[in-house]
């Protein structure tokens, strides 16, 4: 096996180092070394550490490897290793000059957080497109009066496009923890060495910003220790998976036999192997299942960092899997996500169907709160009338004023318009409410903030 | 028990209801909903549903419930029933209209809110202050040689202001946590209603900013079911918990009989119930496994949370004890750290005769590479050498020029100044490194930084 | 503070002692302590270390204290000081001669191990009582026919008494991990010392088995270094726990609005704040949220155990609130499900009217492989049949037998009999189906397997 | 893509396909997919649904298929799929009937049983081996003498061969979990269906017991939903790995530059990319950075499991990596190890000379004790001593019996005896302590328990 240490022991190596070799996952950062090392080099030049031909030997043999589609297969010890015996069979000794001063604890960072800026990157378009299907369907459904539910039970009659607004919005906080966790991370390693900085005379500002980074970073030390700019990364994928998980689990249900008012596209469905009537919302139970997946990778890393002597250990490599897993399911996810919304048609006549004219008799408290009676009072009056109601077996809205009189105070004829979903839909009014009023400024709201922070990425 | 909806059901309540009701947690809420509720009641005052006198009234008796200094006891079934009960003994009926349109649901978010945003300003100035005993006792370190070390071996000379230094910027990273935490979270749920918004005409805004939020939230629904905020809160629990619990297992072995160049003030020891010479460094032991508490809390909330239906579920009542322990484990582990750290003396000559000389060698490295040697070379060639003064069991300094110059190209007289730790260290003197002047400048961005975030906190 | 080593320092101890001690968590061991202590005693007086009045004295006083309703209070360290303390008030200085070559090391696991065998046993019970509960329902509903699930879709009938089997044999599972959690720390710590074992002569093998153990543990630094029989026994408490929040996630949804064919007992039900008209499962998803609770614990309590040195480390004092917290939440969440199970109501009429026929057309399957047409062929040519009906918009069992024919091969009249789910439940006859006299069969099996292993509990 | 229910659906299928294939990770299962379909094809023909040609056709076919080295490349849904197809290549139409009655939701269940009990058997091995390896070493340092920690601070002497027997029986107890976890999960699932039982009238008993379960599963339901056997596999690698984790960290230490007295192989270090003097102890890092993995693996699973539905969900389709993954990890993890406790030496002199001889200041304890001193007043009067020797600056042993006896009562000159370390260790000579005596008395027990529970293995 190529190592990069080879020289200095004698005996001949155990099997082990095929285990403790991590090129069969870090080859995903082909990329990210190459080009890291390509700024290293410009950085060595400018250091007068590397000759002008020397520099342009390098730059010209690096930008050919970039270019490559696949990392080469072989026996190396890691991607850095990778990286230098390619370079050295393409420009012989002066390969021998790229890693001077740098360590592949100050290296494996910089790569990381190249890879993960650019992962970052991918996922907060991705989260914007779902956003974006959200936003597009709710404009079509401002007036689309579904059930409300909380604790599974109807609640209130709201619109669909209320419904989905509430998630553009839980949305949107998740791609604040990408930025921040891309902003936070947004320095370079390179000029730290192994632990306590370099002797080589490089222009890490320089070098930093010409790697995309707003500066160096601050204390060579913490750099090759930390590994918090993974744990904000996998935090973030957390966050946006456990709300993919919520909301998986409604579509599961509101597309299911016993709801009913949502029907998914046939191609987001999988028949069974042996039930032939089946249509199956595989796509939504993955989605939904993952959200262990991020929490467990989280749990690993931070298991793994608890306790852990500061300055670089070898347990840190078992930091790339997860990464680089929690991204690709997170792309993935959220493009099935998307296709979901896109996909669902909403049966409005079986929504307004299986509304329940129970979820109306909170209208009749703010009837009498209206009239002057004092909430709490009205609203133990209310649920009284509704106990009388469900005991005599009589749905609320057939009752008479006048008998409604018998149970609530200052009722007149006008009570009657509380059994129309539709106004009591309009009736929430206020900013943030469900009603067509309501979500139409929400939705203003939200098509100002994809444009805005999509111009800005990320700052 | 007294509940408040007691009206509509008849039988009598089962045992459960004990195992339900929160007040036994929630009343650590008590100042918040007394706050919360008064500043409500001006919503709805200045909506016109109460008088001038009403509200007169109710603001009174909620000024005098403020400054109570504990919560009551009684049969609550949760802090909002136990601050409406306490009310409607002070003021009568006009008690039951200050809950006029507002839910649990959207209440309960409110003053969790108001809790965490207070619990986080405390932590923020408790890392700051651990934050500032660090440069304190960096600035007395900056020359001071102790072994730095990866893989927990010793790995090169640094200074111990540049170790001390190197938590300042971790933790500056968790400030930011529970700064961009607080952020995000900076809007105020009144006005959500169970889950549609309120029929009720209160000015959300300035009922927001009454209550010190930047303004309402978005959307109704997304308010009353999603717990996000906790989430962060507790993650920035998590990663200044990681750090903490790394720097604990440094200080743990630098203090111990082994290493032995930190020496604790006795006051952070204790002393065994058997064994009479023991000096047992509890404190940080202590701090050390806190981190497990801290990802207990994240997981147990998240797991709660995965694929829990959209709409307040009562499985959300679980949030509360998780970020009340976090929040108070860890001011307690930042007022230990922060006398650990004062509490610390650095024994320089053992430090100095522990340092191995063998950390010295990759300065041979950087002399030859300074005199042209390609580095892969120079490195090759040093750890032949090591490999053979090793072998024959001589430590590396005792090698003349002369016999370095059979295993190293290059060679002169001047090679003898590899030998002198202090030297090794002020040739890092990038910034980001251990040498002295590095260190400083590293000190005064700190200071800087402190002085900056404390003068707009949390912004 | 009392303390048990307080004789060698000097200075002042500092506010760190308060939150270092654990008597505020561990005084819930009082009874342990005490026990454990009279027998130890009784152990030092076997080894001629006690004089017979010296051990009177001392057993007739650790007797009154084990009559205690409630551990003392006071500012002591931990539990071993409070006995120890209180002892010598009674019995004056030969108290200063129980603790002779006892360290807190052994001693802690040692009651621990005592609180978890009670509480074990408690939760044993707890389990115990949910299954017959199961098994007694079942008993009534062999022959109910209700919906079967999988994907949340209607895959089959199936019969009620075989849903609530399933749970028995589920929760059968968790009795064993009790069981074995149990079993597996069944060894007395007692004479361990702090980390190599004791030098006082004491019959670790007798004193073992007064206190009701097996006998003494295998080696001394193990017995004060390791946690594994907490995690055992929260590991239990959490598979417990995911059957019971998957129980409880089914029961939710099959008395919701819309499922409908479960009806709740009032008194497990809760009405809103707002909403009049709510009937919320709040106790059941209190139980489904639990879950996150037991995860927490378990992740807590490994990360603490993560990478640290072995042999007895204060980091250890953490172990006490988990498995405090956990068992009392599972005795709870135990009895609600109880109480739910006996407070649950079939609607077997409106579970009949909301199962679909589509979940018969597997019969047609079996109803064609009977008729020697391969299985495959089978499943496929009625898939077929089934997206025709669907396209057509007509029901399965509104075709008749010539139109069946069309599309199937081998139909005749016979083919009438499909339709019939109580027929469809019948023919799942073999042992673990769901029909009548197989679901007979497990009740029989339950009850053997109550009765044995009640008889002989826990070995 | 070949799927087993494509005959229904009518539009092309979308790009979500190759999402919800699980091929990719359950060809690893192809071995036993093929296994398991072989006895249920007997089960078949025994039930009379085969002929005998059939059978003898599709036996011989499997058969061959099972012989295999590699699971064929190719478009499959699943590996149910992929047996099927390649099954009706070899043999046509009849390939068609082998699934007659057989759902994926039983058969997924089965064959992964089939695959855990085979990890699970190897794992025994591998901790067996380890443990094995633990004992040689002990025998050959039964009087080796070294510090015992506590604290991480020098506590009692103790013997190497104590230290490495402490692990055997750690290690024993997680052989224990995976014996159980493997007899918990001993029943068949064949049989289930897809949720109800199965129509096919197959004899379950012997399907069973020829596929090496003790007997069928007990209810159909139970046994497609669940998946605590998994969960049971990932634990016990858990607490094998936290184990392995707290040995590792151990190790780490010992043999670093500081404590110094163990040595490392070569072979079991690697050195630095850029430090060429470094001896990195990676292996040893790599295992004790593992228990993240496998932590993260059972919360992942956990969370997964969380309040799902009963019956099967798609979201069982992500449990498969887990223990696919786990039982690999740890397999090298203890091959590692064991090469570790062969691959090391201990440096007994430098041992004997770090040894501080504060630790034997409880031997003056026992002293005074053994001559009528109450335990706790010898304690404290020798904590005094210590105090003293501390503050005038002179080790323990230093002072002579009538320097001692200012401070101490009861001193003669025999209290010399208490500065020898090897006599400290002769005298721990109970059941489970360090003298060499109780040592070798673990280590009979040691090879008594390896070679009783490899006779009956995993009963």
């Amino acid at each position: 096996m190529k190592r990069l240490w080879a020289s200095r022991f004698q005996k001949p190596r155990s099997d082990l180092d095929a285990w403790q070799a991590s090129y069969p996952v870090d080859r995903g950062f082909w990329r990210e070394e190459v080009e890291a090392t390509r700024a290293y080099a410009r950085a060595l030049h400018g250091a007068g550490l590397l000759s002008d031909a020397e520099f342009q030997a390098l730059a010209e043999a690096l930008g050919r490897m970039a270019a490559q589609a696949e990392p080469p297969t072989g026996d190396f010890e890691d991607v850095h290793t990778a990286v230098e015996a390619v370079l050295a069979e393409a420009v012989g000794p002066v390969a021998a000059k790229v890693a001077t001063g740098r360590s592949r604890n100050e290296d494996v960072v910089t790569i990381e957080r190249l890879y993960i800026r650019r992962a970052g990157a991918d996922l907060l378009g991705g989260i914007r497109s779902l956003q974006a299907s959200l936003v597009q369907q709710a404009e079509r459904h401002v007036e689309t009066v579904v059930p409300g539910y909380t604790h599974l039970r109807q609640a209130q009659p709201m619109t669909w496009g209320f419904y989905l607004m509430s998630w553009f919005f839980a949305f949107e906080r998740d791609r604040d923890r990408f930025r921040t966790a891309l902003r936070r991370m947004d320095a370079c390693p390179y000029g730290s060495g192994a632990l306590t900085g370099t002797t080589v005379p490089i222009d890490r500002a320089a070098l930093a910003r010409r790697l995309g980074f707003l500066g160096p970073t601050d204390n060579a030390l913490d750099t090759v220790s930390d590994r918090d700019f993974i744990l904000d990364f996998l935090y973030a994928c957390l966050t946006t998976g456990i709300h993919l998980s919520r909301m998986a689990e409604d579509w599961v249900l509101f597309s299911g036999d016993e709801f009913g008012w949502l029907a998914l596209d046939e191609a987001l469905t999988t028949s069974s192997s042996l039930l032939p009537h089946k249509r199956n919302p595989d796509v939504l139970e993955l989605v939904r299942g993952l959200a262990g997946r991020w929490l467990g990778a989280l749990v690993g890393l931070s298991t793994t960092l608890k306790g852990l002597p500061w300055g670089y250990s070898k347990d840190l490599q078992w930091d790339k899997t997860y990464f680089l897993e929690a991204s690709e399911d997170l792309r993935q996810a959220l493009t099935v996500m998307r296709q979901v919304v896109e996909g669902t048609t909403v049966r409005a006549d079986v929504a307004r169907a299986r509304l329940q004219p129970w979820t109306l008799t909170v209208e009749l408290v703010d009837f009498l709160v209206a009239r002057g009676v004092p909430f709490r009072t009205a609203q133990q009056a209310v649920a009284r009338f509704v106990a009388h109601a469900e005991a005599v077996g009589r749905p609320p809205e057939s009752f008479t004023p006048a008998e409604l009189a018998e149970w609530l105070p200052a009722v007149d004829e006008s009570v009657r318009q509380v059994w129309d979903p539709a106004a009591a839909v309009r009736r929430r009014n206020l900013p943030g409410g469900t009603s067509p009023d309501a979500v139409r400024q929400q939705i203003r709201k939200a098509w100002q903030i994809l444009q805005e922070r999509d111009e800005a990425p990320d700052s």
